[in-house]
Parts: C-alpha cells; sequence; structure tokens
C-alpha cells in the first residue's frame, strides 16, 4: 500500500457509486480486483485479534432482512447495510442490495461511503476462493454451481482465475438464469455446461458451491450426492430458517466458518446442536488449525459473511479508486467554522443550497 | 401528510445533505421544525408496540464511540450511524457527526440517505421538549441550561417555542462557548445570562438541562443544587461511563427514559441498581403512566437519545423535502435490466463512468 497522507482536518465524506465499482472492476480486470481483494481479505483474516467483533444486526420481515454488520480495528471503524429478499427479483429488484462506510475511529469521521451491491458479489467470491485455496484439494479442475443468480459469475470467475477451475456444471430452477450465467461465462472465456437437476451438476465434481436465495429451509444437498474429497462451499444459506444443506452432509464432512457465533446463528450448522464441531477460517490460514487432512476428507465452508470481510473489501476499493483517482465528495457532515456553532450553519447556509461546484459525474443527479 | 405514491421499481435512493436540511429549517422556521418534529415523535411514541426495538450496537474505543441505531415498523426500517467523540471540537470537528437511512421493509431498499448532525439536534430537542411538556410544572419560565455546545441552541429555542421558556441561565467550563450561544440566542431575540457556575445557573431556574460532552463520569448536578418543582432535562450522560447526575439527584427524583433497556445501559440511571425504578416516556404520553403528580415533585428526563426519534426525524424531513422539491438522487444501487444479472452491470456501465444527467446542487462535488 502507499503512505496515507494526514486526514484533513475539515469533514470530507468520498462517495464510490456502483458506476465507479464498475469502473475500477474493468480498468483493473475481474481476476486482479478478486485476487486484490482476496489477499486484502487474508491480510485482515490474519489480524483477527485485533478486530472488535460480533454478530451483525437483523431486523427480519415476512419477505425478507435487512441487517448491519459493525466491525473496527483500531483506526478504522466499517459497518455495511444488505438486504436479503428473495421476491425481489420479481419486482425488478436485486435480492441483494448493499452499501457501507469508512469511518475513523479516532473521531468518528466518516470517510467513505461505498456502493456494496456489486462489491459484496465480488467479496464474497474472493472469500470463497480463500477457503477453497485452503480446504479444497490441490487438482480440483471441475466445480457445480447450484444457484444460478446474481452472485454466480462472481463466484465462478473466483474459482477459475484464483483455483484453476476450468469447467462449470450449472443447474439453477429457473432456466433463465442459467442463461444468463452461460453468456456471461462464454464472454469471459470460461466452459459451463448446463444440467437437469443438483444431483446431475454435482456428479464427479471436485468442488460444489450453492448459492440459492430461497429465505426458507432447503436441502438442496445430501449425503448420497455427497463424493470423497469433495469441498462443499455453501455460500446461500445464511439467515435464521434459511438453509441449503441435508444435516447429513454437515455431518460427514469437516465444516469451517467465519465467525462461530454469527454462524451457530445464520449458518447450515443452525440445524446442528450447539456443540457441532466447527474451525474458523482464520485459524487455518494463520496455521493454528487444520484444513484439508486427506485427499478422501469432505470439506464444508459455511458461509454466511462476515463483517470483517466487508472491512477488507472497503479498503482495497478505497485504495483502487486512489491509484486511478476516482474520487467524489459528499456532503454528509456539515462544514463547521467553529465546530460548537452547529446553529451557525443554519444561517450560514440554510439559503445557499445551489452549486458551488460541478461533479465529477453523475453519482448524485436530478431526481426523475 | 400528502397520499404518498406508488414506490418507483427501479432502486431509487434519494439524499439530502446538511445543506438540504438548513434550507428546509430556513424556509419553515426553526420553530415550525420543531413543533413539526415533536408531532412526528409524538405520534410514532403512540405506536410504541408497532416497532421492532433494540439497543443500540455501540463500539468504543479510547476517545469515544461509534453507533448503529436501527428500528423497524411493518412498512419502513430506519437507522442511524452518529459517533460521540468529546474531544473532536479540539480538532475542529463537530463532537457530534450522524446520517442516517429510511429503507422499505418489503424490498430492503434504501429509499433515503440523509445527513443527521444538524437532525440529531433538531431530534434531541424535539424530545426533550415533549418529555418537558409531560414532565415539567405548567408554570415553567426559566431554564438552567448546562453545556453550550452544538446541541444548546436546539434545546434552548425548543424550550421557547414549545413550552414558552422566556429565560435562559447558561453555563459552560468554556466561555467562548457560551458567547456563541448568548450570540445565536440574542440574534434570535431569546433572552440568555451567564453564570459563572452551575450552581449559579441552576438556582431559582424552573428546569434544568444538561448537555455537556465528557466521556466521563461527571458531578454536574448534585443534589443540593436541587429544587422542589424542578424538571432535570439530562442530555449529555448518554453511553456507558458517562454521567452528569450525582445519583442522589436520581434518588429524589421520578425518573422517566425513553426505552429502558437502552437506558439502563447508557443513561444516569446507569449508577442505579438494575431495580431502580423508571417509567418509559411513551407510557406517560398514552396515558397508561402518571407523569408529574403534583408541583413540590422533582421530575428527571434521562434522555440518551432513541433509534425511535431518528425515524420521526427522517420523516419528517423526507416529508418536508417533498413540500419543497427538494429532491436529488444519489446512485448507491445499481440499476439492472434484468436483476439477476449484477455481472452484466460491470460491462454496460464499467466503461460509462461520465455524467448522464446534472445534479440540482452541490451534494456531490469534485472532491478537493
Amino acid at each position: 500500500m502507499k503512505p496515507k497522507t494526514q486526514a484533513p482536518r475539515r469533514p470530507a465524506t468520498r462517495f464510490l457509486s456502483p458506476e465507479d465499482i464498475a469502473a475500477i472492476v474493468t480498468r483493473k480486470g475481474v481476476a486482479t480486483c478478486l485476487e486484490g481483494m482476496a489477499a486484502y481479505l487474508r491480510d485482515d483474516f490474519l489480524r483477527w485479534s485485533a478486530f472488535d467483533k460480533r454478530a451483525r444486526v437483523a431486523s427480519h420481515s415476512p419477505d425478507g432482512v435487512i441487517e448491519l454488520m459493525p466491525i473496527a480495528d483500531e483506526r478504522t471503524y466499517a459497518f455495511k447495510y444488505v438486504n436479503g429478499h428473495p421476491t425481489n427479483s420479481q419486482r425488478g429488484l436485486p435480492t441483494v442490495m448493499a452499501f457501507g462506510v469508512l469511518a475513523d475511529v479516532d473521531t468518528g469521521l466518516p470517510e467513505l461511503v461505498s456502493e456494496l451491491t456489486l462489491t459484496t458479489a465480488l467479496r464474497t467470491a474472493a472469500v470463497s476462493a480463500v477457503a477453497a485455496q485452503a480446504l479444497a484439494r490441490e487438482d480440483c479442475t471441475t466445480m457445480a454451481l447450484i444457484g444460478n443468480g446474481a452472485q454466480s459469475e462472481f463466484q465462478a470467475l473466483a474459482f477459475h482465475h484464483l483455483l484453476g477451475i476450468e469447467e462449470f456444471n450449472l443447474f439453477d430452477t429457473d432456466r433463465a438464469a442459467t442463461e444468463k450465467l452461460m453468456r456471461n461465462l462464454r464472454r469471459a472465456g470460461v466452459r459451463a455446461v448446463p444440467f437437469a437437476s443438483t444431483r446431475d451438476a454435482v456428479r464427479g465434481a471436485d468442488i460444489v458451491t450453492t448459492v440459492t436465495a430461497d429465505k426458507a429451509r432447503a436441502t438442496i444437498l445430501t449425503p448420497d450426492m455427497i463424493e470423497p474429497g469433495m469441498h462443499v462451499n455453501a455460500v446461500g444459506g445464511d439467515c435464521p430458517g434459511k438453509t441449503e444443506l441435508h444435516a447429513g452432509v454437515l455431518r460427514m464432512a469437516d465444516v469451517f466458518v467465519e465467525y462461530e457465533p454469527q454462524t451457530r446463528i445464520e449458518g447450515d450448522i443452525q440445524q446442528m446442536p450447539a456443540d457441532f464441531p466447527v474451525t474458523e477460517l482464520w485459524r487455518v490460514l494463520a496455521g493454528c488449525a487444520q484444513g484439508r487432512t486427506d485427499a478422501a476428507q469432505v470439506t464444508v465452508f459455511d458461509s454466511v459473511g462476515f463483517a470483517l470481510e466487508d472491512f477488507s473489501a472497503l479498503r482495497f476499493l478505497r485504495d483502487a479508486a486512489d491509484q486511478f483517482g476516482i474520487s467524489t465528495a459528499l456532503s454528509l457532515i456539515p462544514r463547521l467554522a467553529d465546530p460548537k456553532d452547529l446553529f451557525g450553519f443554519l444561517h450560514d447556509r440554510g439559503g445557499n443550497r445551489r452549486p458551488r461546484a460541478q461533479p465529477v459525474h453523475a453519482a448524485v443527479s436530478s431526481a426523475p
């Protein structure tokens, strides 16, 4: 990382829109972004004890969930706002939408507000790849990809670029989703084959990734589908009442998680007794615990998404935006001549709502 | 309220900057804003059981705290990000900085992002006034205002306009802060007198408001300063280890709180045993509990700030912005042609970061 200059004394909040993130990914390339994000993730996982961690704060409703995911180290505080609404695609909206903030611990100033919808898909895929590098067999070439929605391309590309997976076996109950994934992977030069069922797609695969979106106890994978040596990357079961794996799959595997207190509530292991053994991924990365020990072992990464990962993703994006000079200021915190004279701001600025500077681009535009 | 139109199907997030809030307050007038906010607050307090409530999520550091305050009813989710860093004013930054979101519970879409630094000061003052209307004597004319920082003008104006307080006795350890408050109140046509100590300022006052900012156990008010019939509006003691009242003041008073589970942790009552009797304010407003019962009673409103109040404030501001046609779009959530094709956004938008519309004003501008 390049050296940081001293933070400015007056409140300055930067903003990154989805267009900014798309520009960063296009200019860096998807593979470089996934690799870079994976490197930031590993760095932060190896600083595990430096973080003030907690399970995310969820607000459940009949159709979905809205969550806040805060985390902090000594210098930087981060949080993500994210929803999960499986029926959103029927309304023309993404199932998962997110944004987040990096703030300075010493002053509480929110320094960066960023979109995290695209970013969550990138970071989730990067985390899956980091886990699989530690847990899957080294000779993996084929991955079954069950659930071909918004996150599936990112999963496929992460496993293609970071683990060398050459072939993807696809299944989704929505054929249009599979066709969209086929199209996008073809454009990226990645080989993919559609299958008629989960069972068919999983057969013979080295890695199985489940990234389905139902808000229900689903049983996507049953024990009879699991073959010796498989690594299961279970991404879609991520809130209370939302699972993808039959309990028997968990029982026959060694199970790895991000942050145990949160995964006990939200992960596929919510089905299991409280003392069901799991290992936190950071321990494997740090060499404190073993990952895969033999070629026949079944491993499961019960991924639910943890605030640390958004912290890493936000750091990566801030640095990438710096690199390309992508910087837009958001007027979020009032700039006060006297910090104790908040009231004075009403008089000084109340009659002065007109532009004083032109935006770099349309992060903010006239509302329709 | 005017009827709402159907929410748009494509993600549209609105943004309100500090300049927007200042414009709303200037156009409506401070008194009307405080009265309007108080009305929204009362409405929401009377719907108490309709809300999914929890204590806020705090992240403490040596110099301050960063908090997330979520709340939701059946239709709307809201949260606030807010810090409290008493030493910030030495760095030229506000002690308290905040922003927040209103989101649609049915889809998880963040519909409004708004500054909440100015707004927190307004809503805190409006809550104090709503509480005092229920708890203070009806013949109050004088208020002592201990702590003359960023929130003090808002407190004074709320009590002036909503309770008819005619004279304010001021004290702060920082004389410049008192001079600033004197200046701002004079400009607003409100009578204020500086005093040499808390004791002097409190003597003979009908209401005592403490709004100091030390992150420490402070003892601003001691039992010997309290006179029969006083109402104490204790605003500054609002996180673990940060108090303003001597325990004896609490013992001689009837104590009212916003949301008991949070106030037990954060309020001045953190000094008291877990069974120290308190009454939630909404119960008084709803007629389920008694407020003041006689003219000699001492009442304390142990205010810490509750997420419900930001929910009300955000609703009020959204409606006020509608009224004045203040509306700025923020590109926070990607607009997807196919909601399952998030990846396609990278290709469609990655090379297209230039403006497609001009902003209404400088909510977003070129970063310095």
